[in-house]
């Protein structure tokens, strides 16, 4: 039996081949002497015109070139969290990596649950229990990871009409995925009505592009807050490879050419894995609306023993159990916030997902139901 | 007139063939995936195999890939410093950078002065009175920035000998030029005797391997402290791009082919400005041993008038009266903590270099001492 391995963050595409080639082109020439902090102009206009093109109004100098999204959020925190009592509200389930980052950073997170059965969406109610003097990020996922929910402008709307209370929060919304949404636009929060003041893109090429290795991600936010993050960026890590950067370029300038065809075997991927996983009892998955996971809920199999005898209390002995004996891999709901549940990329290929779905059924069956 | 930039820290090399060409193979592979934060272990025992050619034992768990020797500086500040009373001493003059750091971290830089009359040497005795118990760090850089400074190895373990009466202190070598040495074989702290659970090398492609962007840099120290520095670059950048670490395989591997040439023209270059700048009048320098710099001591010449009769009073005034008169760049002394000197880079094409020391040659006979 090969492995399986649903738990990844990556997908199993190659970077566009417009990356790729002007990249090496760039290495060709030699470009290989350092640039800026805030990133090269041209690739900072590009993401200005690809925002542009979406009704959306920014300036070059809104724009901070990073080396990974991640890397992005440490900037913000870094600048935005300055004392311990701060508090950073994040909808869950959300991105493990987010607590992670928290450990290097002021500041506590502070979760707000979300749940499948009511679609994940985040009750205006919710929010405003939550928030209080001491809040200095709501940072939203959105597309979500693991959820896959996409909110709505509306939905968006009605959070801003929330935050704009506070006027020392910012709101932070990692659009990572922003480019892979199956059911209609997805919106970001920069097309919003609000205070543009208090409002921040995370984003960069790793998932849409599939350029996870390049490691490129960038923020857009007021200028003020950019210049911050910057000159962090100078102190630390100096800038991101010009020769990366171009090829980035070629990906954002070409990304009608580049993602129809991925996202074309993403919308199958997911509908095979919808039918796949309606065809195990008692195992409801809410079906994304973007990104490239399910996250079904296993809290009926759980606890259980398994053909022999051993039992398995939660979702991480649960996907223990389908590591060592279906050699199949996903990702428990524990890192995420949301125990009893896990998460499963469709972002594999087309026979591996369907030989991940029929194991998952076969381990399934054999549990036994404990008290 | 052409801009001459003599300021600038990174040479005019182009990138060495083998790693540009062996990325680009890389990149054509379509290998974009993500790796592991530590770094690809390919590239990690080709640090190990490199420190052993050297007579010097380290494991491959001693060494962290990172995002530029900055990045890694600035892991180990991170790690290193925990109190606001924690203090740094950096033996002046010294890069810049070190200070810009320090606004992102706790604790204090304490400067040690070292001068060009006593060849920029560090005694052991001057060490002495500046360590406390509050001391955590000696930030060595070996070869010097901006002296081109080479400790040899008799006074570096004379300095370890001192350290290692503190406890809490680890040693730091900022080892970015240590391929770049002209008068005999450089030494790395790590091959010094001494406690090796309390020295760390910070290092990196972008000087001697003039790939400064490709953003490479590593660390190598004791076990336990990479652990800690690889959990905070996990936490935060994630790793650095497969791809690009397969090219600084290629560089350090293939280091005796690609190395000599550039390091012909730098000796040669070097030849060159010292006797350009032993032509000028009252302008004493140090020879440097190792890096790509000369580091005047312009003092005999300020205060000064210029023929406009502008007061020129500090290295900075003069910097930028080069800079917009005679179109030629250098940088200010008072950056690197020694007021009154000037940095210039011989990492430039051979006839911008003399056209370089001509227009300094010129521009300073036009000056009038003031009193």
């Amino acid at each position: 039996m090969t492995d399986i391995n649903l738990a990844s963050g990556a997908s199993y595409f190659r970077s566009p081949a417009p990356a790729i080639r002007t990249a090496i082109q760039a290495l060709e020439a030699g470009a290989t002497g350092h640039g800026t902090a805030e990133g090269i102009p041209e690739l900072r206009a590009a993401l200005v015109e690809r925002y542009r093109q979406e009704a959306i109004d920014i300036t070059p100098e809104q724009v901070l070139i990073t080396p990974g999204s991640k890397q992005a959020l440490f900037y913000l925190f870094t600048v935005l969290l300055q004392q311990d009592s701060n508090e950073v509200v994040v909808p869950t389930p959300a991105w493990f990596g987010f607590q992670e980052l928290m450990g290097y950073c002021k500041g506590k997170m502070i979760q707000l649950p979300t749940t499948a059965a009511s679609d994940f969406s985040l009750p205006t109610s919710a929010l405003r229990q939550v928030l209080n003097e001491n809040t200095r990020i709501l940072l939203l996922t959105n597309p979500g990871n693991p959820t896959g929910r996409v909110y709505s402008k509306q939905e968006l709307e009605e959070l801003l009409e929330v935050t704009k209370e506070y006027p020392n929060l910012y709101v932070i919304s990692d659009e990572i995925y922003d480019f892979v949404t199956y059911d209609g636009p997805f919106t970001s929060v920069l097309a919003c009505e609000g205070d543009k003041e208090r409002v921040v893109v995370v984003n960069g090429f790793s998932k849409s592009f599939a350029m996870s290795d390049w490691r490129l991600g960038y923020l857009v936010g007021p200028q003020e807050l950019v210049k911050r993050c910057t000159a962090f960026q100078a102190a630390t890590i100096a800038g991101v490879s010009k020769f990366l950067q171009k090829g980035a370029i070629a990906a954002i300038q070409e990304r009608d050419q580049v993602l129809p065809s991925m996202l074309e075997v993403l919308q199958e991927n997911r509908t095979l894995m919808a039918s796949g996983l309606k065809e195990i009892p008692h195992l409801p998955f809410f079906v994304p609306q973007g990104a490239y996971y399910f996250f079904p809920d296993f809290s009926h199999y759980l606890p259980c023993s398994t053909p022999t005898s051993h039992i398995l209390n939660s979702s991480i002995e649960l996907c223990a159990y389908l590591t060592e004996i279906y050699k199949l891999q996903l990702s428990p709901g524990d890192f995420f916030g949301l125990p009893g549940h896990a998460r499963m990329s469709f972002a594999v290929e087309r026979e591996v997902l369907a030989e991940a779905l029929s194991r998952l059924k076969e381990a399934l069956a054999g549990l036994i139901q404990s008290e």
